[in-house]
């Protein structure tokens, strides 16, 4: 029996999509294993008599559920009527807005079956979220400014410590804009596609997420020049430039609100803030703030002059050529203000990308209308617990990221800010506890998953650290202390998602084989003509051997080891710990 | 065994929303019959361990779900992190972001539980849903304007036909503003609070749905004078006005559109149209347009010359004082475009309605950034089934009216028009087979349901008519001719609705006992002393009798008949085919 109380389908969500203007993505989510056929019937809105019928994919499986999928060829007609036709082999159902019925329900009048179906009455290219075309070949680099490289000592703050001394909540060592200037041809050699710099307007501290001055960057990294100049020479290497805006809070420092401190209600910026009385009092604060005490004021972007304020900055910025904006504490900014916030960035640049942070499901701010992705922490969470840990297997691993992949439309899973660290937590191998074979493993995955891959500056050469301050070290530019084993192995996966089209466009399979994980990215007319790769890994500590279906046979791209067709399968046995990336070889 | 697959919640949805800056809803979906108990525990997003249990309740029963609720204070803290437990008797889970889990998995440090729940991570007013604060006691009632009484001969076309002739598709008989000014007075005798007039705008046909100056008024129908007067007068009389419009589409004498179609790309309106090539054609038609044909040419509301020209009437009708505005084929029409229509609309009059036309499950209009209601045909289509033509039970008729309702937020449901009937659909007497019981005995649940009742004008008085354009007729003012028996049902509904805020803020539980549909609406603080209205409705040939939980006696507010409280309960016999609407008697 169809388990019907587990059917979900949301029309104009994640379940129901435009995607590019030609194509229209239908999901629909049944019991773990309970549907065996899952079908869409596509019918115009003035006329369901002219209906086709599709055959869905199962295209992942988490704890509980199946879901199906159809990419619909939409250009014919813009105006949808729908429903699903699904069977468990004995009995078979359709399944519209209003539930369950059976097909004899539809030969009554036009009338009646109207409330049947669901409806998507036109596709508006306004309303589609359209993501910025480099999203596939991006290789994120996250840069903790401060620490990556003092490229002018004259930048420098007074009391600058020597490059390399052990990183404090409150220190600084002098990292700057013209370090990064000088280190574009590194960045370039191991992949790099993308950069993402923590925060670089003004402000007190080391991390700058305490702005001071929104429409200037911080003295000691550089000044507007410094910021062309990068972008400039970035660009000419490759090389894209996403900058860190802090928009629900400011620094305690930031002049508006000293303001305000000082003058209370005769403060011309009064309403830039969320007094809750006047005076402002700091002990206690009765003011909103970010996290608990009284450092980081909340801004009120419903202010007119503060909204007015920001955007200006955003507008300044965005024409300096930036190629997009990573938003700190994004989840917990006025919806309204993103909204004038996107439509501020892609007038000015309509190729820039926006990366919300924000750790728990973002599904409602990634319709199109505010953010394009958000920083993968979902997915990072369980990459911790099977990759690094351990204490979750593969199939675990598999559901759980298929779980979150299940919430967002395509457009927002290939903008999604892939990591496995980053300065807000612990440097994976420290996670591993230093077993450099399991940060390997992840990379592997990390590389090839659908969403742009973002590393952790120094990641790629063995860079250690546990939690803030002590993911914050000062990058060594002696190479003779790099693991040269593993740059290699990021390079390899680099160059792999900066070149291969079937990695940056490809459909996404995520399930466990003999206790490993196989992850198929695959573009393709049909069963029998997909190019796939493969990641397989095996995070245990015996060689694991597992038997892929396959167009042709495949090449290890990390090992250049070649795994020949047999019986229209792949054996492909992959050693202990460790993990194949393979790539189908040329079928003609 | 708890039905795992059936519980579902939706962060930042319908399922979890603020609601007027004080209260926050959670809402949680269990398999119908499946849970005894449900939990919210709340905890603060950096406090989990000052975390509160409430006890949820079950506020709706659909075909195959339950629902639960609880309305938490949200005024100490805007940052939520929470959880529900839920038990069926025999095991206890906890459900968050990720699934499933037990308690003692909270046990653990705070950075790995924080995944386990849901996150709310602000709450922004600026992203709050606002109602306009009259929508309770609203008794709309709508006016084909073209139908309900020449005021003013001298405006008529010269083509009118004599008051009261058959209508056809497009004969005219003179109806205009005037008309509607002098019958104020009736209205107000009637209990009217609210008028929805159909477009008033330029248009060439009876209905002006073909708009073709959208900052004139109708000739035929009065000028921008005549429409203050009457915002002025209903105003003065405490009947709000909302005017309708059709942005997704002109008329085809729209001059604008006639300028491409002459000039093509040489039309400095070129853009404001969605032409697929030029020159444009009209048979076969080349550009897009309202259903089928070329003679609703459809708007690009992505145009910024288009866009500033609608949204400039916008504001200029607006201020002219009206109460809001209900939008024609609304969910065909660009999203980005109804946020620029509400801030415009919001700005002028921060109590403005705003009601889309919208067929189908209209969520995702309809979460504070676009619209505040539909025109709810989903539940005017069972009440068709139910009480028209009795081919559902009252049982069915519960189930798809609370699967409606749970599709949406509290403040949705509150400025939902609810209808029986409209210009677009036949007269709900001629579905009833003109049996005025089952009319009766729809008003009844209409007018005592949450949302605004709407009536289409002339079923207080026994109007007739089939589909369009037979559901258009003339206004009968010889009041010899009137139903009176079924104005002063009318009469009394809406005077229960005009001044009772049980109906107009009331909770609401609505389900069917002995085959008879029994809706409860209360204000209370706990079960004892809560105030009800207790509308049931016997829609079979039978008397039924129903014992009612109440605080207190009740009387019927339609036959002023008392019904005792004894033993805590209250028994009342609904007479066949007949509806009751039963107060609580004053407790003290």
């Amino acid at each position: 029996m169809i388990n019907r109380e587990a059917v979900l389908h949301i029309p104009r969500s994640s379940y129901s999509y435009p995607y590019a203007e030609r194509g229209f993505c239908f999901r629909i989510r049944t019991a773990k294993g309970n549907v065996k056929k899952a079908e869409v019937m596509v019918g115009s809105f003035y006329g369901w008599e002219k209906r086709d019928t599709f055959l869905m994919e199962k295209v992942a499986t988490d704890q509980l559920f199946d879901y199906f999928e159809y990419l619909y060829d939409c250009r014919a007609d813009n105006r949808l009527a729908y429903c699903f036709r699904i069977s468990d082999g004995e009995e078979e159902l359709l399944y519209g807005e209003n539930g369950f019925f059976v097909e004899k329900d539809t030969d009554v009048d036009h009338d009646r079956t109207d409330f049947l179906f669901f409806k998507y009455s036109t596709i508006n290219p306004a309303d589609i979220h359209r993501k910025p075309s480099w999203v596939g070949s991006a290789n994120f680099y996250q840069i903790f400014v401060e620490r990556f490289c003092n490229g002018d000592p004259a930048l420098s703050p007074e009391n600058v410590q020597p490059w390399g001394t052990e990183p404090t909540r409150s220190n600084f060592m002098g990292g700057d804009l013209p370090g990064i200037i000088q280190h574009l041809d590194y960045l370039q050699e191991l992949g790099v596609t993308a950069l993402y710099l923590t925060p670089i307007f003004e402000g007190g501290s080391n991390h700058k997420y305490d702005t001071i001055d929104y429409g200037a960057i911080d003295p000691h990294f550089g000044d507007e020049k410094t910021l062309r100049e990068l972008v400039e020479k970035a660009h000419a290497r490759g090389i894209r430039v996403v900058l860190d805006a802090v928009f629900n809070h400011c620094g305690f420092y930031f002049p508006q609100f000293q303001d305000v401190l000082k003058n209370g209600e005769n403060s011309p910026y009064k309403n830039w803030f969320r007094a809750k009385e006047f005076p402002l009092s700091t002990n206690p604060t009765n003011y909103e703030s970010f996290a608990m005490g009284p450092f980081m004021p909340k801004l009120n972007l419903s202010d007119e002059g503060m909204r007015s304020y920001i955007l200006e900055n955003v507008e300044k910025w965005t024409r300096c050529g930036i190629d997009g904006w990573r938003l700190d504490v994004a989840d917990a900014v006025e919806c309204v203000f993103w909204r004038d916030f996107r439509r501020v960035v892609r007038r000015v640049n309509p190729e820039a990308i926006i990366i919300g942070e924000c750790w728990w499901n973002s599904d409602a701010w990634l319709r199109g209308d505010m953010w394009d992705g958000v920083m993968n922490y979902p997915v990072e969470r369980p990459s911790e617990l099977y990759f690094a840990r351990g204490t979750i297997s593969a199939q675990d691993f598999a559901e759980r990221v298929n779980n979150v992949r299940m919430r967002y439309t395509r457009m927002a899973n290939e903008c999604m800010l892939n990591l496995l660290d980053s300065h807000d937590a612990p440097r994976f191998i420290n996670l591993c506890g230093g077993d450099k074979r399991r940060l390997k493993n992840a990379a592997a995955f990390l590389f090839t998953y659908i969403g742009m891959p973002c590393t952790y500056y120094g990641t790629e050469i063995g860079m250690t650290g546990d939690n803030d301050p002590d993911d914050r070290k000062c990058f060594d530019w002696n190479r003779e202390n790099w693991d040269m084993d593993l740059w290699q192995h990021y390079h390899k996966l680099m160059v792999l998602r900066r070149d291969n089209q079937v990695v940056q466009y490809g459909d996404v399979r995520l399930w466990a084989e003999n206790e490993m994980l196989v992850l198929r990215r695959f573009i393709g007319m049909g069963r029998l003509f997909r190019m796939s790769v493969v990641t397989v890994v095996n995070n245990t500590e015996e060689d694991r051997t597992v038997s892929l279906e396959n167009a042709g046979g495949m090449t290890d791209i990390l090992t250049d080891e070649v795994f020949p067709l047999a019986d229209g399968k792949v054996a492909v046995t992959v050693p202990a710990m460790s993990a194949r990336v393979l790539k189908t070889n040329p079928l003609f």
